[in-house]
């Protein structure tokens, strides 16, 4: 509270700023500041190239493990065609018919270390449709089938709830499509936006980046303070080309907002996107995308709490119910720039912009604790340990007490300058 | 289901297409519906540029209510120099010191037909500094008088969190430095968007609109289906040009993505604005520049449910903890093209694609009803009674069982056609 005092006596913002601001006095000029980016983006698009290629079938699970791919529309609907062929050769020989589901329940998951993300096992059962216990799963899972050949035929995007009203009757709520949606996916060995049925988009995008959005051709550095907002169909998203050294992966939009309005990018040239809070398959899928394409190393501000490194792990190693897709939804070696608990104390965060953990917060923290993606990173887990046993979090936004601009000034340029990222 | 069991036998999707859909034969060749559209364009030009001048001041009710205005930066900083210099004139000559606050209660709001919106009556109250109720509330709102002017100084925008973490001690939580910020705007006589504090954006567009974002021109035509988020600051939004007959205002992004994908705006020159659900304030910004600029009719697509009604109601009357603001944040002469109540009849819309409303969806029904934005519209209160009667609700995703595209290719077509809009 000194300084506040202090400030009130001194009304010229520019003279009192060094002294207020802790820390800023260390940062040296933007082009060593760069020149260690410059480093970071060497380092990454190395490992990128070799740590790419590691497969399924290179850590010999291809048998055991199951995953999807990206298909195009027409080998979606032969696959559609050569199933339902078989099911009719099935029934005319008197044999009924019946789909072989992949399990999609936790017991048949898996976290692979070497591939860093979660994996499905190659367990399935039967959905015989001569079965009163399965006779309307099947069902459904047959009109999911002919909804999505539709969707093929016509090259057009729909949402899940546009799916469930095409026949409300048989679907009876949209749970029930929707789980039945991500079985055809796995039964076709693709993805869900293979099938063209796409989330509601939620991420932007802004800084240096080129991309084509169905056919338009998209500079994100001319586009304002409100950004792009993200294609919620990856598959028409393409042609990327950027100047960027890294991208920076933002979890909220208030911390979104300052780095676009103050041109961040053209400071440090780098690609800024968010989620807006929860990721969403779009934005996962658009992250990935820059990532394999550009090479780019992706640095995370998020906020601390237990929160903030989950949504790190959704974006890094994918979410439980959608470990099928996990090879396409996840992006490898994201790292963990800030907000880290050990920055609370190292940036003198007042202890009034942190707040107190909840119980709920400190048990998330502890469970994450046993989660093998942070197992496997000490570094986070000396932090998430910090978490717990200090029993304070902070957002993004606390660092407004140094100043509204302090993020984009201070806080992120030093951080990079001192390559802090884990 | 007759329908369903017809398709199955008749494999192929073209000939069948005219019985399935009901009222697709009905569609007359697009240039006449355009011709029906530029009608509607001419006379809502016309009205527009009359009922835009209609203000407090005209019904001579400028003396008992009270409204904010767009000011500049240099405006709201010498507002509050001359508001701190009246107070420091005060102390000096031993009154010590009070703010005279306009009252924001439910009791000094009046909702004005003319005007169809609510405002805010004239009714204010003191908050001394020398009074133990109300120290705090002036602490405070001395603090936020400070702070704005130093974003004026700085000329940057910041979210309320960044307002609130700037000195959590004094504010304790966020709710009072937002409730504070609101009176210092009603004080100042301001829009909140005049002092630079910003709200998270959600909103998109896509269509025929060019605009410019923080000096980048957007053409909206090229943003691809992922469409150009709207910024959250619509002080550098500007240069608005249009070729379009009609703005689009779509409640969810489901139906914006359908509309998006099949670039309705192509065939039928338009913009497609959606706030994604509860309208935000950038996005009930943005609709009136665009109303107000380019004097385009506004056509609003909604669920068949009271919260359709009240959405729509908020973009067109305001919300009423905003009423202060009520001039600046809504869109005069929003039409209610549907999906209304008689729709579901009309249309064809299968029971199951219907909901039972619920018994809370039925009080909201009935409130709606006392309203009097409600009120002056009889066609809107026909629907409204007609939905609290039938106790049926539908969302727009509704028409999704006549095929994924008919709602762009049959009803949102026909309804123009037929100029089926209250």
């Amino acid at each position: 509270m000194d300084d506040k005092k202090k400030k009130r006596r001194r009304p010229d913002p520019s003279s009192d700023e060094e002294t207020r601001l802790p820390f800023k006095n260390r940062l040296k000029p933007d082009s060593v500041i760069l020149e260690s980016l410059r480093d970071l983006l060497n380092t990454s698009s190395s490992s990128a190239s070799t740590s790419k290629t590691l497969t399924l079938a290179d850590l010999a699970l291809a048998s055991t493990c199951r995953e999807v791919n990206e298909l195009s529309l027409p080998s979606v609907e032969s696959a559609i065609e050569s199933l339902i062929l078989k099911i009719a050769r099935s029934i005319l020989d008197g044999h009924g018919f019946s789909f072989d589901v992949p399990s999609r329940s936790a017991a048949n998951q898996l976290y692979v270390p070497e591939l860093d993300r979660i994996v499905l096992k190659d367990k399935t059962s039967l959905r015989p449709y001569a079965n009163i216990s399965t006779v309307r799963k099947s069902t459904i899972t047959t009109r999911i089938l002919q909804l999505i050949h539709q969707l093929c035929a016509k090259s057009i995007h729909v949402t899940k709830r546009d799916l469930f009203y095409t026949d409300v009757k048989l679907f009876q709520d949209q749970t029930q499509s929707d789980s039945v949606l991500d079985d055809v996916s796995c039964m076709l060995g693709c993805t869900r936006s293979s099938l063209n049925v796409i989330a509601a988009e939620k991420g932007v995008v802004v800084g240096r980046l080129i991309f084509s959005d169905n056919g338009d051709m998209i500079d994100c550095t001319k586009m304002g303070m409100g950004g792009k907002a993200i294609p919620p169909n990856i598959d028409r998203v393409g042609d990327m080309q950027s100047d960027a050294l890294f991208i920076l992966l933002v979890e909220k939009d208030a911390a979104y907002i300052r780095l676009a309005e103050d041109r961040f990018y053209n400071r440090f040239p780098c690609i800024i996107v968010t989620a807006k809070g929860q990721p969403d398959v779009a934005t996962r899928l658009f992250l990935r995308k820059m990532k394999m394409e550009l090479k780019l190393p992706v640095l995370a501000l998020v906020d601390s709490d237990p929160y903030g490194l989950k949504i790190l792990s959704v974006y890094g190693c994918g979410s439980k119910n959608m470990s099928y897709d996990s090879a396409n939804l996840t992006t490898p070696d994201i790292k963990w720039l800030g907000i880290r608990p050990s920055d609370l104390d190292k940036y003198k965060i007042p202890e009034q912009c942190r707040l107190p953990m909840t119980e709920q917060d400190i048990k998330t923290g502890k469970d994450m604790l046993e989660e093998d993606f942070v197992k496997k990173n000490p570094g986070w887990v000396e932090e998430l340990t910090l978490m717990v046993k200090t029993k304070q979090k902070a957002e993004i936004q606390a660092l407004s007490t140094f100043g509204f601009q302090y993020l984009s000034e201070v806080y992120l340029p030093l951080k990079l300058q001192q390559r802090d990222w884990l």
